[in-house]
C-alpha cells in the first residue's frame, strides 16, 4: 500500500522531496527507555510549499495512510515517532522567514528553527522574540504545535502568547488561514488557540505569524546555592511575591548542575550545597540590575542561601545558561524518564519535598530541576536496579500528588504517546471525551499522528 | 412550556432566585437601531452556586429550552439578548472573590464585576490586574466569554492572557474544571482557550482564575492633537516601532472627543484639530516618564502634531480617561451602529483614510476612534437621513477592506447576533463549518445562546 503511494508522492514533491536516510527520522529526544518502537516502513517526505503539504494530506486521507509531522525532532513525548507504517512529513525545507518591521511580526514557515529566527532577529536593532524553550533546533511549527514554554516564561510567557496567526493544512488537504498580522480578533471561536498545543494531531501547521517586541534591557544571571532543598524552593514564590519579575527562576538539584558541567566542560561558580537557584534578572541599566540583584540576595540570605554569585558579562551568563540547558543531554544515557509537571507556585515546596521523600522510600533516584518560577518542575528519573518495578510506583505517587495540588502532568513537553495513559487517568473523563470529539471533527479518518494525545 | 419549568427552577434557586423585573434583563448596550427585538416570555434566573447552574442547565437541556447567560449586560453585539422564549441566566449573585497572594491569582465567580475586582486588588499593595476593557460594570464571566480587550492591551494584552483556569458548566449540566492556579499546562487540547471568546454558546463560565502581576510603575497621559487625521494615524505605528511600549494608544476624531466632553462635563486640554491621540505611558519613576513623554513628543511633532499636553496628576489622568471611555455613552442616542474592526497596525492609516473618503462619497457620517495601538479601530456610525439605505453600503465597503488588509470584522466586541452574517461572509467557509461542528459537540441540543455566533 505504502509502496503504491510513494510514486504519487514523488509526483508532488519531486525526487529531492523524499529522504533516503529514513533512520534519521524515526525518533525524537524522548528518553529511550520509555519511548515506543518506531515503525520503520515509512516514507519520509520533505515538502517545500503548503500546496505540496495539501496534496500529500489529501492523498493520505483518501488512502487512509497515517501521517506524522516532524519538526526539529527535539520533542520529549514521542510525538514525532511514527507508530505505524505511513508518511513522515518533515518540515525542514519549509524554512522561509520574513521579518515585517512595519507590523512588528515575524512570518515563519513551520520549518524555521528557533535558532534561525533568533539569528535573524538579532540583525534587526531594537526587536526581540523573548520566549526561549531549551533547544534551539526546535522548529517554529513544532514549538507552536506543542505550545512550548521554557525558562523565560516567568516574565515573557509561552509560545501561545506570541502566536498572532497561522496557516494550517487540514487532513482533507484544505489550507486554512487563522488570525494574521492582527493583535485582537474575536471573530468566532478561536480555532487558532485550539490548534496551539494540539501536537500535530488536528492539522499541519505550515506558517506562523509571531509577535515581536522591543528589545528588553540587559540581564544579570544569579546563581544561588542552598544547603537545603526546602530553603531553595521556598525562595521561589517569595521572589515572585516581592514584586520582582525575573526573566527566569530555575531550580536545580546539585547533581543536575554537575551533569550540566560534565557535558559542557564549563564551570559552575559553586560546587557545594544541595540545591541551586539560577535567576536571570532584567533591567534597563546597571543601576536597576544591581538593585534587583541586591533585593534577591537579601531575600535568599534570609532563607539561608550559602552565597549569591552574579554573572555579569555576556560570556559568563551564556556559560551558566549552557550548563542549565544541557542537563538533559548530560544525563540522557542514564535517564529512565523525564517528568514535567505543573503545580501552583506556592505548592512547589510541598511537591518537591514529598516527592524526594517518596523516591527515597521506594528506592529510586530522582533529580529535580526546572522552571520553578512557573511552577514547572522537571524530574529526572535515573536508572537504578529494578527501575521497571520501582518507577511506576513513583510516577503514580507523583501524578497523584500533582492532581491533588490542582496541577497537571505536563506543563510544556506535551502528551504525545508517552503521557497519553497518564492524561486519561488524571483529567476529568468529560474533558477527554470532548477532546476525542474534536479530534474526530478535524481528522475524521484519524490519519494525523494517530495514537498520540487522544485515541479515537 | 416555560410556565411548566418555572416551578422546577424555583425548587432549584428558591423564590429570591427568580427576578420579577424581567424588562431589566432583555437588552444589553448594543445600539438600538441594529439590535434584535428581545423575546419577552423569559424567566430570569439568578443562581448563587455552580450546582444550581448545573441543575438549571440539565433541566433546560432535557426540555430543550433556550438559555441565555447574562453578565453585566454591557455587551455590544446583542449576545445577552434572548431571541426566543426561555431562560435568562443572570450571574449577578455569583460574585464571590478571593485573592490568593501566595499564588498571585484572583479566583472570581463569574458574576464578579471588573469594578469589584479592581477595588479588591487596590487594597493589596503591590498587586495589579492590568487589562481594562472600557466598562467596569462588565462581569469577569462576560469579559472572559468575550475575550475582551480594551485600551491597555498595547502593553498588557487582553483577557485571554490572564486566564489561568476556569470552572464551566456544560449544557448537560456537567461541571468541568479547566486549567487552574497553574501557569503552564499542555495536558491535551486546550479546551479552556477554546471557551475563551465563545460568547456563552458552548458552556456557562461559573468561575475564573485570573493571573495577577506586580503593580506597574506610574503613568502620564499625553494628549496629542493633529490638524490632519493622516498625521495622527501614521504616528501610531511609528511610536510602536520606536521601541516605546505605551500602556495605551487611543485614536479619536475630534467630534468623538466632544461627545465625551459633553457626557462627562469634563474638559479636554485642546479644542481644535481634526484628530487626537491619547497616549498613556508608564514608567518606574518621573525620569523615565519624562524621557518617554519627550520621545513621543519629538516623534509626534515631526508628524505635525499641534502640541502635546501631558496629564500628570491622578485626577487629570482620570478625567482624560473618563472623556475617552464615555464617548459611546455620549453618542448612544444618535448612533446607528458601532464597528470594531481589527487590522494590521501598519494598515491603520490606509483603513481609516479610505473609510473616511468612502463615507463622504456615500453620504454617511462616521466617527473614528479606538485602540489604535492594537490595530483596533472603532467606527461610530451616526444617524443621517436615509441611513438604512446608505449604511449597508458603507459597512460592505469597510468589511471588504478589512478582509483585503488581512483583518477581522470584530476585534473585541464579539459576533453575538449583530455580526453573525458578516462573520459568515468574511471568514473562510471551512472555518465556519468547524465552528458549527464544535458547537454541536458542546451543545448538541442547541440550548445555549441559540442563534448567536454560529447557527446550527
Ligand atoms: C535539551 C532539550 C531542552 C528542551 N527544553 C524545552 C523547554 O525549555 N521548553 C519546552 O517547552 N520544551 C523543551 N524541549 C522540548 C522540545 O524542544 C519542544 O517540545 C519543541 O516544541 C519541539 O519542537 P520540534 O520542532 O523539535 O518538534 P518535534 O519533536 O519534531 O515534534 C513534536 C510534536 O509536534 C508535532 N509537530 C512538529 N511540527 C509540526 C507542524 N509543523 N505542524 C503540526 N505539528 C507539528 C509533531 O508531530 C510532534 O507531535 C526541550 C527538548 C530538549 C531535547
Ligand atoms: C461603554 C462601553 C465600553 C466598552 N469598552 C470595551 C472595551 O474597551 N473592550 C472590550 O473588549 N469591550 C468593551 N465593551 C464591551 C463589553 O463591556 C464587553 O463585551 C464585556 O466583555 C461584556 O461583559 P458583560 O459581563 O457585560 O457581558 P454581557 O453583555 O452580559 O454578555 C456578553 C456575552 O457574554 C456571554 N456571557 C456573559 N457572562 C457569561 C458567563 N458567565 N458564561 C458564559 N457566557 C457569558 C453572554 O451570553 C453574551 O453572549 C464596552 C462596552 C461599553 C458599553
Amino acid at each position: 500500500m505504502l509502496r503504491e503511494i510513494v510514486e504519487e508522492i514523488e509526483k508532488i514533491v519531486g525526487k529531492e522531496g523524499i529522504a533516503k536516510n529514513v533512520e534519521d527520522y524515526l525518533y525524537d529526544e524522548t528518553p529511550k527507555r520509555v519511548r515506543p518502537k518506531a515503525a520503520e516502513d515509512v516514507v519520509v517526505v520533505k515538502p517545500k510549499r503548503s500546496e505540496e503539504v495539501s496534496k500529500i494530506l489529501k492523498l493520505a486521507n483518501e488512502k487512509k495512510v497515517p501521517v506524522v509531522v516532524r519538526g526539529g525532532g527535539t520533542g520529549l513525548s514521542g510525538g514525532a515517532i511514527p507508530l505505524s507504517p505511513g508518511i513522515v512529513l518533515s518540515m525542514e525545507r519549509m524554512n522561509k522567514l520574513e521579518i515585517d518591521t512595519e507590523n512588528l511580526v515575524a512570518v515563519c514557515e513551520a520549518g524555521v528553527t528557533l535558532r534561525q529566527l533568533l539569528e535573524e532577529i538579532d540583525k534587526i536593532p531594537g526587536l526581540s522574540f523573548p520566549p526561549h524553550p531549551g533547544h534551539e533546533g526546535a522548529q517554529i511549527g513544532g514549538l507552536v504545535a506543542n505550545n512550548a514554554g521554557g525558562a523565560r516564561a516567568v516574565k515573557y510567557g509561552i509560545m501561545r502568547n506570541y502566536v498572532l496567526g497561522m496557516e494550517v493544512v487540514l487532513p482533507s488537504g484544505e489550507i486554512l488561514n487563522l488570525g494574521g498580522k492582527v493583535i485582537k480578533n474575536v471573530t468566532g471561536y478561536d480555532l487558532m488557540h485550539l490548534l496551539i498545543g494540539s501536537e500535530g494531531t488536528l492539522a499541519v501547521i505550515t506558517k506562523v505569524v509571531l509577535k515581536l517586541i522591543p528589545e528588553p534591557g540587559g540581564t544579570y544571571t544569579l546563581v544561588v546555592p542552598f544547603e537545603r532543598t526546602e530553603d531553595a524552593i521556598k525562595t521561589v514564590p517569595q521572589i515572585l511575591r516581592s514584586g520582582i519579575v525575573p526573566l527566569a527562576i530555575e531550580y536545580m538539584d546539585v547533581e543536575a548542575v554537575k551533569a550540566g558541567e560534565a557535558v559542557t566542560g564549563k564551570r559552575w561558580p559553586y560546587e557545594g550545597g544541595e540545591a541551586h537557584l539560577m535567576i536571570i534578572v532584567e533591567g534597563r541599566d546597571e543601576d536597576e540590575l544591581l538593585k534587583v540583584s541586591e533585593d534577591i540576595e537579601k531575600l535568599a540570605k534570609k532563607n539561608n542561601a550559602i552565597d549569591v554569585f552574579v554573572g555579569v558579562s555576556r560570556k559568563e551568563q551564556r556559560d551558566l545558561l549552557d550548563i542549565r540547558s544541557l542537563i538533559y543531554e548530560g544525563m540522557r544515557d542514564v535517564t529512565v524518564d523525564l517528568l514535567d509537571v505543573s503545580v501552583p507556585i506556592a505548592s512547589i515546596p510541598e511537591y518537591v519535598t514529598k516527592c524526594k521523600k517518596f523516591a527515597e522510600e521506594v528506592g529510586i533516584k530522582v533529580l529535580h530541576y526546572g522552571h520553578a518560577g512557573d511552577g514547572n518542575v522537571h524530574q529526572h528519573i535515573l536508572e537504578v536496579d529494578d527501575w521497571e518495578e520501582k518507577y511506576p510506583k513513583f510516577k503514580n505517587y507523583a501524578f497523584g500528588l500533582v492532581k491533588k495540588l490542582g496541577g497537571y502532568i505536563t506543563a510544556e513537553h506535551g502528551v504525545g504517546v508517552v503521557k497519553k495513559e497518564d492524561m486519561y487517568s488524571t483529567l476529568p473523563q468529560k474533558a477527554v471525551e470532548l477532546m476525542k470529539e474534536i479530534k474526530r471533527i478535524f481528522d475524521p479518518n484519524n490519519i494525523l499522528n494517530p495514537g498520540k494525545v487522544v485515541d479515537v
